[in-house]
């Protein structure tokens, strides 16, 4: 793939057309990404310690399936179905969660709330260079949910209260991040058609790499929120 | 409580009103269904063999939420917290579970399909003796999803091509309406006044073995339409 030329915002000023083969790549990874949340968010209000908990986790578990529901259908107008285009992105998707599988309550909420928010970061940076269309389906899949204030309380009154708590969170938040982003590069050096897309919604490889710094910048201010 | 006069109908002619104190108990041991369905459906999506087959679970989970919610505002207009309505119906509503744990997929799609009939089936006709505005609720939330098409097709395959699958599927259909029909009673010991309202709305102690009866006759419909 060649680098595009280097635009000074650091994306590209035309928009990339609905029509790119990467857009397909896109949709798919986010609708597995969806599946993947759904289950694991379930599995892991097992993990709560109340009623209250549990339900505020299915009501995110929810969500995360209304969303894939955008996405299956967004992948049906193109023709594609979306069982097809998801498996490319099975392993790598599965690999992220079994590598960051939270043994306590908390560190599933912390892993929710930053694992979304690295997700939203991403896509939201390569929403930017689409066509409106393509745009739109993106953010709307990644809207914030308010079900997350659930999680910020849960986890800052915890961590309020004990310092080893604060430092073992801190640790996983570190590791949730570094997960995700070697699953991400995984992901791009399988699929030419989504690298080629991020290139050119990124500008270029520097671009790329600005992109990753911003990322781990917001990671850092969504770590403070919660108090780590 | 005092047995009613015997309707010919079998049910009380003057709607239950809204704020007869048994719907409460009714808005609230729905509620805990629904939630119970939706961890029971996520966690036993992992019996499946396919994604297909995981993500079709995952959108009937997702239906049994939005009840959920429909149930909270229901309750939340009536000044009632739902966790603490709900409270009295865990133990019997887990235990049916616990007692029902399906060990193979199919097991699971008939519990599914044969449980949410029987539900539907003795709350609808509850519903037709409340007040309008509260059995509008109840038959919202009991309303029939299209994924339950999903399971006939899944069940039906597998009983044709297999004569012990059907004989063992048999069996596990006939021990979900025992089952239910334990836990039922023994909610109804324990909250006075829903026993009270089931009472008003079937009539009597006979209107409630009629009940019975036709809950019976409509399991077997749908045994049949699974191939059972």
């Amino acid at each position: 793939m060649a680098a595009q030329s280097p635009a000074t915002s650091g994306v590209s000023t035309s928009p990339i057309a609905a029509d790119n083969p990467g857009v397909i790549d896109l949709f798919a990874v986010l609708a597995y990404g969806e599946i993947s949340a759904f289950y694991r968010l379930a599995e892991e209000a097992k993990l709560s310690p109340t009623l209250r908990g549990k339900v505020a986790v299915a009501k995110m578990a929810t969500a995360e399936m209304a969303h894939f529901q955008t996405l299956e259908t967004a992948l049906a107008e193109c023709g594609v179905d979306v069982f097809d285009a998801m498996a490319p992105f099975v392993r790598a998707l599965d690999a992220y969660h079994a590598s960051t599988d939270p043994s306590t309550w908390l560190e599933s909420m912390v892993k929710f709330y930053v694992g979304d928010g690295i997700a939203a970061d991403f896509y939201t940076e390569i929403a930017g260079a689409l066509d409106p269309a393509v745009a739109t389906v993106v953010r709307d899949v990644l809207a914030e949910t308010s079900h997350s204030e659930f999680v910020v309380e849960e986890v800052r009154r915890a961590v309020t209260t004990s310092r080893s708590e604060r430092d073992r969170l801190t640790l996983w938040g570190r590791r949730l991040l570094g997960e995700a982003i070697t699953q991400a590069q995984y992901v791009m050096a399988q699929r030419d058609e989504l690298a080629e897309l991020v290139l050119t919604a990124t500008g270029d490889l520097n671009g790329i790499a600005a992109l990753f710094e911003r990322m781990q910048d917001s990671h850092a201010q969504r770590m403070a929120v919660l108090g780590l």
